[in-house]
């Protein structure tokens, strides 16, 4: 199957990547709205708007979701099969409309693939269909939050600044024992940060304007580090994340079941990018048999992600 | 939807439970081949072979995998849908094409559902097909497995007997960190056993005849307990298990990638049985659609799973 990439930052970079690692997948190239030569790929790079004049079974859209996938999956789910990462929750049945039309008869997008929405969506989907009568928990990090990480940087006086989200391991363990109903907010996870100051800034000023930051912070106990440029670079400026999606309910009563999904990621966008090349042969497989329009991941089977045939998955993975 | 249950053993039990928990289904009633009127069970009770009068949707059946599924499995996917949790990996293949063949265009069935094979399958599944370059290692417990405590119970001068298999923490930590590689079967799992003696019976030689076993024990560092029978009944007769997959691997040279799919179970059969019973209303949803034959839980979208709509799926769990 041949795949084509759409964006070019770490998202793409990852699915460069992850689609070298598949045994059956041969990649078109890196299409950009940068000028293509500007590109450190070893990949052949050409214009966004030149993928309509290539030979692709599915793009891959690595765009953002703020404002990149809202437009362009529709415009490139109209020229070929797509697979986006879009995570705006809120949006998706949205976004789910606009490409199911875009893809009319002839085409196939997945939408939200990734790990939330993605992997962890379909464990509190399986949660849930498994354990009617129970509770579902998402604990995400520890890891670099980008949203929270860019609220940092937008307060003068930062030069830098990561933010990292932490779970709270009593949390996890009350919510694991079925005792997790009275947790807030503030109990499940923690915020730290890490923050250059420029010189001479105020650091206590830049402390407060972060612990109180309304949505962002103010509901979360928040450490704020301070750090010199070079152990910044040093030691935070790799892209961790992860978490687990926990669903305990009771099969009778007193008789406790506890499913937990986890995920430790080194890199966030390359495990992301990881996901959504294995989601691209999903939709392949599934285009090739006819289906149209939109979906998500809970809507193919799972044996279409793997390059294995049926005979080998009964054999040597059931 | 209705649904029947063929057996009333721990696991038909287990499903009686879970279809009760279930918004969309109706008990249409317990089938067996012991008397009917011998169950107790406040669910319509009926003989087995009287299965082919009721109107039925779905029929989970219960019995064992050694000898029972394999000959039921196919005449009941002669008269209805079926799901069933044969376990029996290595016949697999086989009872997949018996099942496939007993539908023939008339039903679906869904083989190998519960946790192992089951949902443990959907995660080795999917771990391959996101991290291709990685490895998948199962660690089972800490729980009991009815085939080792069956096969204490044999040896003379045992009167009650239990096994439980433990996974080494240590092991699970080297896996998780991507140094499992020279892990043997010893170092990955311990087997603890215990035992109310016959009086008089030798003990030295039951603990001897339990850790030389072969296949069973051999390979194993295992504890042997003598307990009194009061003990035993007090600790020893809930069916706890439950497990872990965990599957490595990197997106890029040195970039670590962790997905661990966990289950921490108080009840084998129970948890077991609410599993078959989420894939009754996939395999109830993919007949009314036109799917005929035998399948897997690799075959169906998660989705069907769901008792939710697809709007929901979008809005609240995706």
């Amino acid at each position: 199957m041949r795949v084509a990439i759409v964006g070019y930052g770490n998202l793409g970079k990852g699915v460069e990547k992850a689609v070298l690692q598949q045994p059956d997948m041969e990649l078109v190239g890196v299409f950009t709205r940068r000028d293509p030569k500007s590109l450190d790929s070893a990949s052949p790079c050409y214009a966004a708007n030149d993928l309509k004049n290539h030979d692709v079974d599915v793009a891959i859209l690595c765009g953002g979701s703020a404002t990149d996938l809202i437009s362009q999956g529709p415009e490139f789910a109209s020229i070929t099969n797509v697979v986006d990462s879009f995570d705006t929750h809120a949006r998706i049945p949205e976004h789910f409309a606009d490409m199911n039309a875009a893809c009319g008869n002839e085409r196939l997008a997945m939408i939200s693939t990734g790990w939330d929405p993605g992997l962890f969506s379909l464990a509190r989907l399986l949660g849930e269909a498994v354990l009617p009568g129970g509770d579902t928990t998402t604990f995400w990090g520890p890891g670099v939050s980008q949203g929270h990480s860019d609220a940092i940087r937008r307060i003068e006086g930062v030069r830098r600044g990561v933010q990292y989200t932490i779970p709270r391991e009593e949390a996890v363990k009350a919510v694991a024992e079925g005792k997790g109903d009275a947790l807030t907010t503030r109990d499940k996870h923690l915020r730290r940060c890490y923050v250059v100051a420029e010189d001479g800034a105020d650091q206590d000023a830049i402390r407060e304007a972060i612990v109180t930051m309304p949505n962002y912070f103010d509901e979360y106990d928040t450490e704020v580090n301070f750090i010199d440029e070079a152990t910044f670079d040093a030691e935070h400026t790799a892209m961790p994340h992860g978490g687990r999606v926990l669903r305990r309910g009771e099969t009778s009563p007193g008789v406790g079941q506890l499913i937990t999904f986890s995920l430790d990621l080194a890199s966030n966008p390359e495990f992301t990018a990881a996901v959504n090349v294995a989601c691209a042969r999903a939709v392949y497989r599934a285009h090739q048999e006819g289906r149209r329009g939109c979906v998500s991941i809970f809507d193919l089977p799972l044996a279409y992600l793997s390059p294995k045939n049926q005979d080998d998955l009964l054999a040597h993975l059931l």
